[in-house]
């Protein structure tokens, strides 16, 4: 199994305390030591910084904590490997190019009888059975939406299908984002909170860190964050139902 | 215009020392401070890192070079932007995945009439010729060899013909990979050189930095380096002819 954390802002945002909380996760306060990664939108780019390399005692991780990259879209995930040997073609997160965006996925899970998966002109690159069945979403969805679709409520919609057929091979928890949207669907543990104003102190759970978010936001500021386990203590996290999935827009859940 | 720097490698190679003579020509030595990037290979995934600030001043490069990835094949680029604003979406290099591998392509030039090229599923993100004309390339290949092909040497000489075809419509240098070989198409502007046993001492001609090879490499290590204009002064730097291209597998020339 692995830990997702993804978040939706409506200004550039810092996910440097949330961060904090994940990637002691990777091998040190938790098992999940086969590798992490960690996706920053910033408008129509994206930069993905990963590494095969436990995160707790990684570089990259050690720099991406200590450059703070503020983005409206964020995907990151640390692995512990069933599907698929330790290695960078194997690290989530994914990311393709559809519709003239880049699409970025991450999954927490096992699938059984995945190989049967048809994944038409999008061929996975790794061996994981993660990375398979993102390559059968965005062939379904090429396949429906030959031309890039207006109504994304729907398209989300016809990935929450997708994602629930999924799930009927094991376990599919999943993040996903196009830069605008990031969509959490939940197989068995997602969770998420939205902060705004007026802003508060949170405490990890993982770190002695604790974090006056007054002090670092505007009035205007709105915040979502999705964690596989939630990461503070004095905070309102939801859980989303298993088979159930939620929908960010700029900060603000819209499903 | 830009500049380029490639590498081809028979064993996982830090690119370190090449990176010091290209990084200051980002904004600081050279004119090209409109973001830079670089790729590299490791086994069938990729990473890049790429920032939309000068190299010179970028906390990406500065880790990039504090912490060497080894890899057996690089592309990278520092940018002097023409068309498409300063952007990550904008930044070189570029990768999309064809035929179940990740391909990555860095430009150096200008292209005029490029908006009609056809680019079929390959939809670009950002708003330069530059990517435009990768996803015209790809989505050629794709037409011509639907299925993966096996002469590899023939599906380069293809590419150096869509090469040409292009360089018809301005200026275009360029580098191609898909991890295991390296190619490098001349429009005015390129040079290599390969590195073999007797390895020797060589100097930077932008940075007053000199390495002996012979300390860091094996007797059997073959190191292969593409770069628009020569980065040391006394090795024997190779140009490229313009509409001429060259080829290389893990780190000898084979085209």
């Amino acid at each position: 199994m692995c830990e997702l954390l993804g978040m939706s802002a409506n200004v550039p945002t810092d996910i440097s305390f949330s961060l904090s909380g994940l990637i002691p996760r990777g091998g040190q306060t938790g098992p999940h030591k086969d590798g992490w990664g960690i996706t920053f939108y910033e408008g129509l780019g994206c930069r993905t910084f990963k590494d095969p390399q436990p995160s707790y005692m990684s570089p990259v991780a050690r720099f991406v904590q200590e450059y703070p990259i503020k983005s409206e879209a964020v995907i990151a995930h640390i692995r512990q490997a069933n599907r698929g040997n330790v290695s960078l073609e194997n690290t989530h997160p994914f990311t393709r190019e559809l519709w003239g965006r880049n699409w970025t996925y991450a999954h927490n899970g096992q699938l059984k009888g995945y190989n049967t998966l048809s994944t038409g002109n999008f061929r996975p690159i790794g061996q994981t059975d993660s990375e398979k069945a993102f390559c059968w979403i965005l062939n379904q969805l090429v396949t429906k939406y030959p031309r890039t679709p207006s109504h994304w409520p729907a398209v989300f919609n016809y990935i929450a299908q997708l994602a629930s057929q999924l799930r009927e091979k094991g376990v599919f928890n999943m993040l996903l984002s196009d830069g605008r949207y990031v969509m959490a669907y939940c197989s068995t543990n997602l969770h998420w909170l939205t902060r705004r104003s007026p802003f508060g102190k949170a405490k990890l759970l993982d770190q002695d860190i604790e974090i006056d978010f007054q002090q670092c936001t505007q009035p205007s500021d709105v915040v979502s964050v999705i964690a596989t386990q939630p990461l503070t203590g004095n905070e309102n996290w939801q859980r989303i139902e298993p088979g159930e999935f939620i929908l960010f827009y700029l900060g603000e859940r819209i499903l």
